[in-house]
């Protein structure tokens, strides 16, 4: 490439021309350039992200690299300057995978190793072997019709995500039920095990684990995930009419809760420090690889819109928070002992937002929040668009904050071009040198600039 | 990540309801959803894009990647379900690097081996060691500046990519003048060779390469490209008062133009086959990686814009050419060509766009052409919308077709995402892993999609 599309620039000056009327979009403008410019060159998030994957690995509630996350994130705010750091207890899931997964396939008695990942929160065998026939079902509906058949079997998740939406996260929730419902079902009908297709955008031999939930009428059989390969494979010998059975073993578990912290720094108000604007990330992630994307990158990015605003001496009328929440990944504990904190001290929670769909470049905000809320966020519309962002018609915010609204709190998420994050969520590809810094920096500026506006004008 | 934010199905599903009044607008909605179902699950692009990156690697013009390359695009357009596919031969610059690059850095008398890349079009040293102090310079007008005190010296050029920028693009543009003009600058004041900071926005250990070009009334002294972590330690050296020289010996040289081939492939149009639309990517590529993203990518997309019209059963009114660009990186022989036929053939071109920036999610098109065209072409934004596709604000094109303008060709380029681009650019890091199956398709879909509507309205 030689030619060059200055795209932003343009924009840019477009705007600040088109909007020279009004004072104060020029001061939040000049505002936000300040928190731009001071984070988009930065290397201190991406740093930070290095630090929590590299030298600390993957963050399973309950975890020792849980743990150390915790106290790393905790100087990590005290180095962005925040005011007040703490921690907050929380009891979290302890699921641990244990040591020794091993499976083989056996295709017309043929036996091939198998490679796969027991899901989060899911029984194991015990290390003894479990081997049975496999029996595919494509839907949900689809075991409801086998209904008793799946007697004594294995039941092959095999749904797809599709990969005729454009949003791949609409593709994620759709394909999901397998995961999240489908152990639970099969048991229903006498299975003695579930295997599901990896929630994968990517057709790869890697399996993507992902938290799973029992219905307590039922028994609580093991459920695992293959790969993407593995599971096109698998159909195409059972349409040729092959019998195939899997035989595995696990020593997954689920032990009694463990204590734990969300970790949370504060910038104070000036003027209405007792309105609180919350961002926050998770800090628990699967233990496959390095939860880069999912969700280090969310929580480096909310340490950092406090760095950034501290450093671009920008002083917010209401209080900022930023929250590292624990065991979003399998069982929300810290955002059930967020939300408490919340009742109990009876907080002012005005706003939140939470980042967890990858630190790529942003396209917009989700907003779920009464309409004039939404109306008073989307009138600064244009002094994101410099940015990247220039959507806000999307609906959502994170499962760490979705619960305050019923403390009237309005809620929101970050979008971001989501077309990468499934090729790597939840399996061992989610590693640091998958995410870029200027996106991750990008992503930063967005948040701490709508924080800003909201610290100014509220909500 | 557990919940979810549907952004681009609540989008879809806005715009068809606002616009239900359009009987036109549901038509050609249909027409683009058609070309997406069809293209965004698809692996076509992608295999294609694999097989010019691992079964033929780098296609310098001149070398036998390009040739082979040239067969292959020949094959993938066939495969397409082109019309017509033939080649259209050009003759182009025809440098190679040759074998023994070799360098040495001295700081303080202290030798360290020191990596690096000729620049493209570069003279060597004819495998003779060429070894001088080193003089800094941070711009060009500071080369102006110290004038003939970098007599006998090597000029380092450490001009950094602003990062203060959103638009990466705009930081090469800039940045790229010690890049582009250094050597010959320096030669007229007497330097004996030219060393620059590789443009990447990353600071890593790997040069990037690039063209150069000389000035034929000063001498042609050899330059080459170090990483921006060496450019970091040196300067910092030099900071410190220390003796930096460096040494080194190359075997790069020009050598007479080769005979090759732009690859073109048609739909022929229905009812006004004389008007041409061309889409464009170019074939050559450096020779440090696999050509990935600059311009692997932009050929597969535009091989597949073919396929995906003609899968989806669209019957064009008027003309739909691919064109693979031969030459793009140093010397621009394939677009000499190409609008030398066209005046020849007096063709009608009235539209041509490029995609030279990656394949990497795009966000909008570059448009420069006149007023009123522009506004037709805006006026269709909201087809575009759902996939991804919202910013018509840009100008520029692309360096193969920028000419076309002499004929009166409105012409265009895709916007991408371009975070990660210039981390890639010219160095070894280009390869195909670090392109997105989805994010490749996502640009094929929208080019497709503003082919099939100017084929259908005309501009």
């Amino acid at each position: 490439m030689k030619k060059l599309l200055c795209l932003t620039f343009v924009l840019t000056t477009i705007f600040v021309k088109t909007n020279a009327q009004s004072a104060s979009f020029i001061e939040d403008s000049i505002a936000i350039k300040q928190i731009s410019d001071i984070t988009l060159p930065n290397t201190v998030a991406y740093e930070n992200l290095r630090f929590l994957c590299k030298k600390i690995g993957h963050r399973l509630s309950g975890s020792i690299g849980a743990e150390k996350a915790v106290q790393a994130t905790f100087n990590m705010l005290k180095q962005a300057g925040a005011d007040t750091v703490y921690l907050q207890p929380c009891m979290v899931t302890h699921w641990v995978r244990g040591v020794g997964e091993q499976a083989f396939i056996f295709v017309n008695g043929k036996k091939q190793p198998l490679t796969f990942t027991s899901l989060g929160n899911s029984e194991g065998t015990n290390n003894k072997w479990v081997q049975a026939p496999i029996v595919e079902v494509k839907s949900m509906s689809q075991l409801h019709t086998l209904g008793n058949a799946v007697k004594g079997k294995i039941v092959f998740f095999n749904i797809e995500m599709n990969q005729q939406y454009v949003s791949t996260g609409r593709a994620y929730g759709e394909a999901g039920i397998g995961r999240r419902a489908g152990a639970a079902q099969a048991a229903k009908y006498g299975a003695i095990a579930a295997i599901v297709r990896s929630l994968s955008t990517s057709n790869d031999d890697n399996p993507h684990t992902g938290t799973m939930a029992y219905n307590d009428s039922f028994p609580k059989i093991p459920a695992i995930a293959i790969s993407t390969n593995q599971s096109n494979e698998i159909s195409k010998q059972l349409k040729q009419g092959a019998n195939v059975s899997v035989q595995f073993k696990s020593n997954c578990k689920m032990l009694p809760k463990a204590k734990s912290y969300n970790v949370i720094g504060e910038i104070k108000g000036s003027t209405l420090p007792k309105e609180i604007l919350t961002i926050g990330g998770h800090l628990d992630s699967w233990d496959l690889a390095e939860g880069a994307q999912d969700d280090g990158a969310g929580c480096v990015q909310s340490i950092d819109v406090i760095r950034a605003i501290k450093q671009a001496g920008l002083q917010p009328q209401r209080t900022i928070r930023a929250v590292m929440f624990m065991n979003e990944e399998n069982g929300s504990g810290g955002a059930a002992a967020y939300l408490e904190n919340a009742e109990k001290q009876q907080e002012q929670l005005i706003f939140a937002i939470e980042t967890d769909g990858g630190g790529f470049t942003p396209r917009g905000f989700g907003l779920d929040m009464a309409l004039d809320k939404k109306e008073k966020i989307r009138s600064w519309a244009k002094l994101f668009y410099p940015y990247g962002v220039y959507d806000f018609t999307g609906v959502g915010s994170g499962a760490d904050i979705d619960d305050l609204k019923k403390l009237g709190t309005a809620v929101a998420g970050l979008s971001v071009d989501g077309q990468r994050y499934f090729d790597l969520h939840h399996s061992k590809l989610d590693t640091f040198e998958q995410v870029n810094r200027r996106e991750l920096n990008l992503g930063t500026i967005n948040m701490a600039a709508l924080l800003w506006l909201i610290s100014k004008y509220g909500l």
